[in-house]
């Protein structure tokens, strides 16, 4: 079986400097993707074509990142059965609590996987969660990601103790 | 030149004790309207197909109501250049709040002109003001609307002037 | 049947920066306009006295702008029955939620066509699109603008491949 | 001197169970009154009439009371330099805290003197506080009513130590 | 290879009357499950115990429903590299707003799939897509669903052309 | 009668930046003045002290700035029947939500007339507005401000119409 | 060395039946306490001498239960060096945010323990904790209620298990 | 009785920078103390270890300071019977109000003592008031600290005189 592709999707080429963690991510976990600019509101058709597609063009996960009034991701959603991953996009006004609301509060029958506001490092790390369940070796990545992690964290809390002495 | 008609859609059934207040200003003005039980995540297809045929049907605005992440009024917007009027519907968990923000925020380009949380009776009022620019008939009677409400509001002050001797 | 005009009011000369894009959508749809500073706080009589003449004076739309306790739409809708699109200026403190509520949350009777916080071009775009019902030329301008804004997210699409490459 | 009357404006006569307590609080403190129902958005031509002539006709302050997008207290504080004291009513959507922001986040220049959202009683203790600046016989009831206040806490904490022994 | 099961945790077995929407759910979908009281804070031990033997127990997504400040989900997913959905769950106080943000604003590398307050039927919607992913026949039926929902939508809509003709 | 004096309390002398604009106001409209720094919290005995004397001597409104968990109007309001205008000071984190909602929601009994947030001009107006009752001089010179603001507003109206050529 | 009391105080008698479950608490864990209604805004003399005796009067942590702009916390701790717990207590309007934030957002040198909105039975629990430092004994009754309740839990998952049948 | 220590506890060494004012305020008032990074989420084994042996290695009091969905206090609160002073950190999006919430609202069982965002001098200060119950030393000192507070606040009052002239 061959492995399924990521779909990256962003609402505005604006908002590529946060999306592009997304992209970095599945790129150091060796998941193939494809990113486009996609909007629910100004490409309407090419939008839900897209996500027609989706499933047989051999994409296993839709990443969503839209912000304000956020449809992005539920318009996806709406049109497969591929799970959606929706990334709330900081706003300049509300601080992107109206893309988080927009994004989570979905009615029944149709769900977004919503991430945190500007969370695309961890939408890439679900996606991956979710291929890895047919994957081991990707599963392993990511169990060695998590070891990393916590090693950081100690290197850090090892450096902490220097600064304390400057207090 | 025939009278647009305004179309009412709704995002659930369930949203309809509160969107026939919409309707029934319309009938009291007297304007054509049709409604329909469409939604942006589980009829996505029909809505869309609504939307783009709206115009060519002979509809001059579109009135949307939808609730939690609102999305129906973008989505129809997106699909048409008749002015679409937003309903946020109230929620149980957080007031309305998440539809009103998904409704009103829309991003630049595709405007969706929204009214108060369940504000469906001054929608179909707004709907009346946009068609009464090319209805004059329509102008008079939204006047002397005015007209009413304000005698009715002289009418509850000369009924307060009662109830202030029981205090 | 002479076009219409639409009125553009900010409550404070501040506002004009954003208010400007409004203004400049109007022009380069072609849309007639005046624009004038006028508060509903520090003159309500030129405030009112200016919705109430403004059907006469041949204006099809009024486009007010105004933060913090935006009162400026709600007052000169209580004062015509043309239709009021009101524009939620940003706040300093609360983002523009105080101006968006206060817009928006209008009592029955009286409706306010509300668009988003800062929303000035949207604010053009829905006026366009109520004077188009009976402007064809408009219409057609107001349908070739989504094209193009479609074609624009195409290119940028396009463009986004090649920034994947760096990363 | 003659003493200056409290105008209690309320925009709708729906808010007359909560505004009354208003209503009662100043027939309590002997300060002369009148209460009216006046929409700055049903009639404003009444609200801003009442206000221009309220000076003149002996008032002293105003009290609004006001719901939803509330401009009531706005529209009379702009129309009179008397002291106007606005109470935010409770809406049923957003539990008044539109009303609030309308009231209180007023631009510079006008003033409104806000109390708590359904605060009624406030607004006249307020009042009275303002009156009794030139009435000593009012300041007097004033100090008279603080003390009586602590008196029934007392009174309340020494029946709580009877209910504690039912823990 | 076996189908994965999904794991059901709720904080609080008064959580269970929402949460019941989800195995119902997946019941209808013929998904293997479990479902389990355990509680972030009241029984951590137990709670990361079961994240902790999740993977090679045979489950493929859990589902955690938690409340307040709603740790569970997060803590489950601090302890697997499973896929977690998270349910923010109503709260008396405020309306779940607390549990969402607890639940969705999680830090880099550590993904919660959050769905709406509430949400529990789209959160087993949601693992029916990610375990359809590699289940055919699974993929099949939420896409029969799908066209079901729609089905429904298209019944409502003819039995609201009934209801118009009472208004 | 001599003229009552304005008390201008801040919580912290970090706040006059800020509350300057009421001195300046004060000093502009005439009105004697005194300003201190007293906190709720770190000099309570003070504030209280401030506020049992300010009648006696010669205080006719007392101004209180405060940010965060802002106590300070209401604790100087508890401790006097002047009436006391409560300023909420901005916020870093929660843009002065905090201090507007701990100096508006009184319980019943002890009233803080409160401004806009960071509103000290206002407050100042405010406090004028009052002392104004028994002073027409003040009302007069309140009434002349009134008049000014509307004709800078016109000014600045004429000026838009040249920036509008630019557009 | 003496066991020190805790003192329980609110706002208003009306707090009695969400405070009394601190009380309950601090009885079934064996902690004598005291329970008092004292008013920070119309008792402030009581509320004040209060606290500035507690430690005298062998308190040893003072929980304190007050709604709307909850300043009675703060009053305590500004008048004592005890630590002080706050209990922001449900409001009608705002869901008791009002009172949590004017609770904990405390301006430095004064802090306030702030627990969950309505949180009486966790305030007790946290003063457990605090005197539970220098009592052993206490200390293991507060390990074994943890205990308790990890088993309590246990048993509702248990109970789950029946109720997992009938759906 | 040997003093007992307080740790301090940061979800992540980017939070120093804010934590470091509790370390110093520790250190100004002669408390021993250790400060460790660790996680909730990343570290999860090692944040449950640090508890769990926290009072058997002689600390009496922990501090916990976490931003976003903020677990790390109520994580350390559910594995000691200590009490955990939970510090929320401001964050860029949403100003800080998810850490409180996510740190505040604690199920009933397991409380966190609660400061302010970014409070971090004052967690130091709450702690040093739970240890001072059984060190009068330290309670000493925290009263000589609030004497200094009272003569900065009234230094600053005297310095604000001068700044008056020149308004």
């Amino acid at each position: 079986m061959e492995q399924k592709k990521v779909a990256v999707i962003m609402g505005s080429d604006s908002d590529f400097p946060t999306v592009k963690k997304a992209v970095a991510e599945l790129k150091a976990l060796g998941i193939p993707y494809e990113a486009h600019v996609l909007s629910a509101h100004r490409t309407p058709d090419g939008a839900i074509a897209f996500a027609k597609q989706a499933k047989a063009a051999g994409f296993g996960v839709i990443l969503a990142a839209a912000g304000m009034a956020a449809h992005l991701a539920g318009v996806l959603a709406a049109n497969t059965t591929l799970p959606v991953i929706g990334i709330p996009m900081k706003s300049e006004n509300l601080g992107g609590m109206e893309a988080l609301l927009a994004t989570v509060q979905m009615p029944s029958g149709i769900p977004v996987a919503t991430v945190a506001i500007d969370g695309a490092k961890n939408a890439a790390i679900l996606a991956a969660e979710i291929l890895a369940l047919s994957d081991e070796a990707l599963a392993a990545r990511l169990q060695q990601a998590r070891v990393e992690m916590a090693e950081e964290i100690a290197k850090k809390d090892a450096a902490l103790q220097e600064k304390l002495n400057d207090i």
